[in-house]
């Protein structure tokens, strides 16, 4: 079916459901956006997961974030144990939680993720990205390399069965690679480099210092590739491929905050055609993030002031979309409910 | 527990939390005011029930609406077999739904409700409101035995063991009647008339001068009794009940759209103490809806222009409230799962 025809069912089913025309308002949207992925109507949720991409970044070495780097390593540990915020907001609302060793620098016992909550994917490919104040962030190598890992997972996805994933982060000084990513893709540099996990106004300006001054030292081509490899990180780097890699397999992607929302806008100077099955799933109360969510034409579907990182705001985004196809499939429809559908009449001319 | 000392409790619970102090943002804004309700940390929800109040309002008959009258009853039917939204959306997010006859203009069949999806109530004290553009909606004896119907299902939810419900509505014309109220109440009549389920601006116009020019045939008293004798309708004068009678009962109350704001609005003139129990589901395209849920000083929880009343809205918002304190009960502390936590060290001073 053409994408013009396939919108027509889509809506011409939602309106053929027993409530006012558009009455479900940006459900049905949601809607009209998972028939297009699918290529049916109406389309099915039937099997969710979440990456979580967890990697160091040898720029909190110049002090831009809050918590020691020893923090990232214990977070995923904690997540593979069930007790992270991500394993609750999934367990609720029915994702299976991926956790990727995308470069965290600590080493995971041989039995990690075995009897654990979480499934557990050994993809290091280094401990973390240099520190790109004073070097470049990765070698070509590793680049290509990492990306290849997030195309792999992509693949993943699709053995797996998910009709949706969201993409989620852990890292300590994360923020600051994205905010690197951002001002080399060339967005505003005041608009995208912000707080991360609650610095102070001093730690701040000398963030902004630090990621500016990385920025012109590195020198980046506005490429996808070339920036990731001098101011990126294998973790978000395999984002970026995983991201890629989704094209074409009517999987939808829910990205959640600020630094996996980076690692999609450098996917989408790659391949433009990403932002057909993305989803922003929340708004964090990370300032850049509305920033780079309005460079990639999406609008977040919760605005809780969340910034957990994790993909704590995209499955809670990405079950509201599951809802609204819920709605799609088991609201009964005037004709079968026999509810006076005025709107429905009109529809058949 | 004194309030101060039980937020506290909450407060240092959700810093004790593996994640960014405050990094769960409006969720822990709704733990700390479910801990308020409940007088207990960690607050839970373990059942949950949506109270849907039907009725027919006399004011249709002024050509406000786009449905004909018998839709409210069809919706009813519709509602108890399990088709309407509300079902689907209460079904996907574990709210048991209550079906109330507020005065429907329709015969319910004898066995309705058996064998049904939603539970079905008969509060039937008239068919409806009479038209309040000629006459008062209202007796006096049937306002309060409305009010009184509307106390009565709420010790129906402290008996079923509710720890939260959500209010929706259901009824051709009862934007208007909602709108009515706002006005008699003092609200400004431009920013709380609206279209209703799609209404344009020519039926809009008529609707905005009905709307006034009742209120000043009227003339209410400015108290909540009269506003519902006067221009209000059964239904509505119910939730207003259910609402008052939830008081000290430890139980949350999620509020839906415009009509059943209004209810809360008028609820809450009576007694100011009932918004401490209260959260604002959702925003609903209806543009008055802002308006009041501003009056009242309650942030909406998510924001999908959605305008199908029913607890639509609901049941996501309070469904969001759930995960909140999923979060506060099930995710390790910082202790438990041997995370370096700066900040929670610096909380012991």
């Amino acid at each position: 079916m053409d994408e013009k025809k396939l919108l027509e069912a889509m809506q011409a089913r939602l309106d053929s459901l027993t409530k006012p025309r558009g009455s479900l308002g940006k459900l049905e949207e949601y809607c009209l956006k998972m028939a297009s992925i699918q290529g049916k109507v109406p389309p099915k949720i039937e099997k969710k997961g979440v990456y979580v991409f967890g990697g160091d970044h040898g720029i909190a070495d110049e002090g831009v974030s809050l918590y020691p780097k020893e923090v990232s390593f214990q977070m995923a540990m904690n997540m593979l144990s069930g007790g992270a915020g991500i394993n609750v907001l999934a367990d609720a609302t029915g994702w299976d939680v991926i956790v990727i060793d995308s470069g965290i620098d600590g080493d995971f016992p041989p039995d990690s993720g075995l009897n654990a909550k979480s499934r557990f994917v050994r993809a290091k490919i280094s401990r973390g990205s240099r520190n790109f104040y004073k070097e470049m962030a990765m070698t070509e190598d590793e680049t290509e390399a990492a990306i290849g890992k997030g195309r792999e997972l992509a693949d993943d996805a699709v053995r797996q069965g998910y009709n949706m994933v969201a993409v989620g982060d852990l890292g300590i000084g994360n923020t600051s690679t994205a905010a690197a990513l951002l001002v080399a893709a060339g967005l505003e540099a005041d608009a995208v480099i912000d707080r991360g996990t609650g610095i102070d106004d001093k730690q701040l300006a000398h963030k902004k210092r630090v990621i500016k001054e990385a920025v012109v030292a590195r020198r980046p081509v506005k490429n996808a590739y070339s920036i990731l490899q001098e101011v990126g990180a294998p973790d978000i780097a395999m984002m970026t491929g995983f991201i890629l890699g989704l094209e074409g397999h009517g999987i939808a992607c829910v990205i959640d905050g600020f630094p996996v929302s980076s690692a999609a806008y450098i996917a989408y100077m790659a391949n433009p055609k990403i932002k057909n099955y993305l989803f922003a799933g929340h708004l964090s109360k990370v300032a850049g993030h509305k920033t780079v969510l309005s460079a990639l034409g999406l609008s977040p579907i919760v605005s809780l002031e969340m910034h957990l990182g994790e993909g704590t705001g995209a499955v809670i985004g990405g079950f509201i979309v599951q809802l609204a196809l819920a709605c799609a499939l088991n609201m009964a429809s005037f004709d079968s409910a026999d509810v006076s559908g005025k709107d429905v009449e009109e529809q058949k001319y």
